[in-house]
């Protein structure tokens, strides 16, 4: 065994050839044991093993800095940086995170969780680094399917444009986490089948054979390689007119040829891009012919669950309206899969549009789609709706287009952690009066919902969680709660999305100890339901929201406001989320953590309550 | 007078090159005259005189679309369609807008006023029009400017992939607003000094010339000619990849010329591209040789003014700290004359980066500064800041790193309109507790800000106006808002930036009706001044906000939600933004318009007060 002797990445400079290849087993068997119980990043993990290795052969981290995309293939990196005795706490809570994280080590150079951010934050680093007059190195390891998105072009032409010395290494597994989409990506493929490194290394050699080394012929065979070399790695093509030499293509599981290309750039006094070809999943043979099913995988435990996906209940439920509705067409951001769209996919795929990691032009395209009289859908996870607020504001909002955001994964993310909770995205549409937000808690109610949305006239986010609650029918009126328990109380639980099941939960238990309140889901957080508000001022009640958001600029900071504004005599209270660090692990380890597990939300209502009736 | 005989775009069809010489003499005139008493974008009109009318004369607008980029370049386009007579009122209140506005005309296809959207909008159109079995052109006119923005390379990229019909003009005129910037430009700058189409036309008759046209003779020429049209117009280069053929150079001011190739352009059946190069500010001495300063001008009127330039202040006072303080680097998404921090670039080249219209990667490149040890200060419009929201929240926010915004233009923004109000910018930082957020309201707090900055360790804002008011120096102390005004009264309006000047008029106005109310200044949105709020709400005093912000998610309701939170005894009263429709047109108007006027907030802190003494 070699890796768990490991402690510092340094470690594997001394290996041979023999044992890195053994390495490379060890770490492909931990982590297809660790991510099969755990749950986790398996084929983008799998797919970088070697690239990982000949990173830390070739560099020499933490001085080196060395900044990985997304974050979603640091797994090797991690086993090789100290982390392997606690790998099989990976995504838990508590324990190691799935994406880089400085406080576990300081190879983790900077965090990350969404796409494409990789060269910008090199780019800084390197300006950093000139300023101070220090010298190391500086690597942004990014996917193809990065690449998609308009950030790394901004910072490729404002890096390429100095000639400042960085090093991006591309990652072509010709995959985002579907099959990657775009223009670019057929031009890689070509780029790909394109004469490689190692068999021109292997011309090379060949030729060079034949050259007797003698006094001036050396000189001449010194400058043909030179010439040979230049013609071979800086060919023109689409990274030349960014400023970037592009090396490559070079076999991404080769470790001495990229240990070998990874130290020649070291000596490029400029912006180097080199182009390595991987296997997404390599090494498993599941996780290579199916990369996008073994992309993410769901923690043992929870597969058992069969809880209702949202994602699901929505696309089908769409794709049942869009049979007989030719104007309504969907919209991913490289999210196939996520989403659960890809029975849409498959029965229109005429009216269904993967436009890559690229949420901005996503939506900027759906106005232009809906100004042209069609009624898109964007399929969207919360947190990567963060991603294009000036787009929805410039281009959707001010002219009132009719775009539906379907926004995926609100509230607390669980395993993926920090950088994936759904929990900012209300601040962004409360700013906007008129922008419809509905939340969905059970199937039936978003399936009216998804139908309500068709005909509605303004845009609109419809959220939902990963899961939906198991709840008897209630007609669905727009701009009207539901009631989901009644009784004899002047006590409203407010509460909206996936953190109801909890409420319900707390409720019961409440009334195990003769506590009775009232409980009702706001459907809509605009509009407000103000005849349910006005109705509760009038009795001069009490409102208690419970919000699985932030409570600033949550429906906790909106019926503040309404309150003031329209003078109502309710009290308000909140329970939701106030702190931003939250990390990683079982969504109820994380509720328990933010105090909205059902017993914490029970205690804290019993206080109110009691306070109240005093 | 040819122009002012034009009603319809198609009228320019008929026009034979003399009276086109004269059409765009006239409009020129028309566009100098109307832009140096109103204010307005003066070179990048005159820069597109000739290229819009080609597009009128080539295309049918409105069955065609053209997707005017920013929009900062239509004075032609709207003179050219019915708005001859009413251009006089361009960007005056209730006059022609200076950007594309649908509800003027329906040649205006989409509304627009921040850059790099145009292609994505294009794009969903063309989607559009294909599945609803339409065959009209889509046009997007975009400056080489605008390309610097990643949302153009995503939406090639898309666009590129499908092998859609659409047509992009790129208007190169190798500028910004200020130089542009990033190796793309250097490399559009190449393609400029590339045999051009004309040059090639020229060499093409010559040649043709020489042969005889008879029988099988003409079929190899046609053959020759089409390969040779090939090769000269779809030439490998950096749109290739991304799946765009690409025509050009062309002359930019040749109507001719461009009309010919608009018009083959339709007979492509996929994306192209037409590189037009044109001079920012042709035609015009001054704008031509000073593109950057002639850009945008102002109102003739606010020319006499010589108010206070918020961002001058900033900007001097930050280059002064930087004599002593090397961390310190100073970052401008293409907006360095806007931002006044020329004499930062002038002073300090080293620390100073324009990285092109790209507030995305602006923002990320600042967290990787910030993460190696230096203390980035990025320059930028409120309404542009909305670009970035995800590389604010998860590329500095999750990780706390002190990168300080200074976010000029906070505020009605006036003759630029709806696209340009910075009255969104607290939505999105009210949901980021620790987020630390200051207004400024005069030159020497504006400098005790800048110098606290320079020690704080959150991520920070620093707002201001484009003009800061004159008030008597108030010693900065973080955290406690302090008193402009103070009086015997249980009243306090709290109000912050620019619109101060007119509660301190509304406040004299009061005075002389025997009304007291207490001033108190709100220098920080996070944190609050708590010790102030508990004060208040020990008193059971009235807060009436006035803020020119939308009160959805400002500071009122921020303060609405302290006070359930806190369960302080204060009452609130509000006085803001609460309708997105504020067009263009004098500050002055637009405050009456929103009733943020001193007379309008005397009148409603008038009723209030009667209402507490009831």
């Amino acid at each position: 065994m070699i890796l768990e002797h490991i402690k510092e990445p340094s470690a594997v400079k001394n290996l041979n050839k023999e044992e890195l290849t053994l390495l490379c087993d060890e770490i492909r068997n931990k982590i297809t044991e660790t991510v099969s119980f755990n749950g986790g990043h398996l084929a983008s993990n799998l797919g970088v093993v070697e690239l990982t290795v000949a990173l830390h052969k070739a560099f020499h981290s933490p001085v080196d800095k060395l900044i990985f995309d997304v974050g979603h293939q640091v797994y090797t990196h991690k086993l090789l940086t100290g982390r392997f005795d606690d790998f099989a706490t990976l995504r838990q809570y508590k324990g190691i995170a799935g994406f880089p994280k400085y406080c576990e080590s300081e190879h983790d150079a900077f965090e990350v969780g969404h796409a494409s951010t990789s060269i910008s934050v090199a780019l800084g680093m390197a300006r950093a680094r000139d300023l101070k007059k220090e010298t190391h190195n500086i690597v942004a390891i990014l996917g193809d399917g990065a690449l998609t998105g308009g950030m790394c072009y901004e910072a490729l032409n404002d890096a390429g444009n100095e000639g400042r010395k960085l090093i991006v290494i591309l990652n072509d597994n010709q995959m985002s986490i579907s099959k990657n989409v775009g223009a670019l990506a057929s031009y890689l493929s070509k780029l790909r089948a394109s004469k490689s490194y190692r068999e021109a290394k292997i011309q090379l050699r060949q030729n060079a054979k034949n050259i007797p080394i003698i006094g001036p012929i050396f000189y001449y065979f010194a400058h043909w390689f030179k010439t040979f070399f230049k013609k071979l790695f800086l060919k023109e093509n689409f990274f030349s007119p960014l400023g970037f030499h592009y090396l490559g293509p070079i076999d991404g599981h080769n470790i001495e040829e990229m240990v070998d290309i990874f130290t020649k750039a070291q000596n490029y006094n400029g912006p180097v891009l080199i182009h390595c070809c991987t296997t997404k999943g390599a090494g498993n043979q599941n996780a290579e012919e199916m990369p996008t099913q073994m992309h993410g995988i769901a923690p043992k435990q929870a597969q058992a669950t069969k809880a209702v996906s949202a994602g699901k209940v929505a696309a089908e439920k769409l794709l049942e309206i869009m049979e007989n509705d030719p104007s309504i067409v969907v919209i991913t951001a490289a999210m196939e899969t996520g989403t659960s769209t890809s029975c849409i996919k498959q029965r229109f795929p005429d009216r269904y549009f993967d436009v890559g990691i690229t949420e901005e032009h996503a939506v900027t395209m759906c106005a232009g789609m809906a100004k042209s009289g069609l009624k898109p859908y964007f399929f969207v996870y919360s947190t990567f709706f963060q991603r294009c607020y000036d787009q929805i504001l410039h281009d959707v909002y001010l002219q009132n287009l009719p775009v539906v955001f379907c926004l995926d994964r609100c509230g607390i993310s669980g395993e993926d952690g920090i950088t994936h909770h759904g929990i900012y995205d209300l601040g962004m549409t409360n700013t906007l009066p008129g922008f419809d937000v509905y939340n969905a808690y059970s199937q039936q109610q978003l399936e009216s919902l998804i139908q309500f949305s068709v005909k509605n006239q303004n845009p609109m986010v419809i959220r939902y969680g990963k899961a939906l609650c198991n709840l008897d029918f209630i007609e669905f009126k727009p701009r009207t709660w539901p009631t989901l328990y009644n009784c004899n109380s002047n006590t409203y639980i407010v509460t909206y999305g996936s953190i109801t099941s909890e409420v319900l939960k707390a409720s019961a238990l409440l009334r195990e100890n003769n506590i009775q309140v009232n409980i009702i889901h706001a459907s809509s957080i605009e509009p407000l339901d103000l005849d349910f508000l006005q109705f509760v001022s009038e009795q001069n009640a009490h409102i208690i929201v419970v919000e699985e958001h932030m409570v600033y600029n949550g429906l906790s900071s909106k019926l503040s406001f309404i309150k003031d504004k329209n003078n109502y005599a309710f009290t308000l209270a909140f329970i939701g989320i106030e702190d931003k660090n939250i990390q990683h692990g079982d969504r109820d380890c994380l509720l328990k953590d933010c105090k909205l597990d059902y017993l914490s939300i029970a205690n804290k209502v019993s206080d109110l309550v009691a306070k109240y009736e005093k």
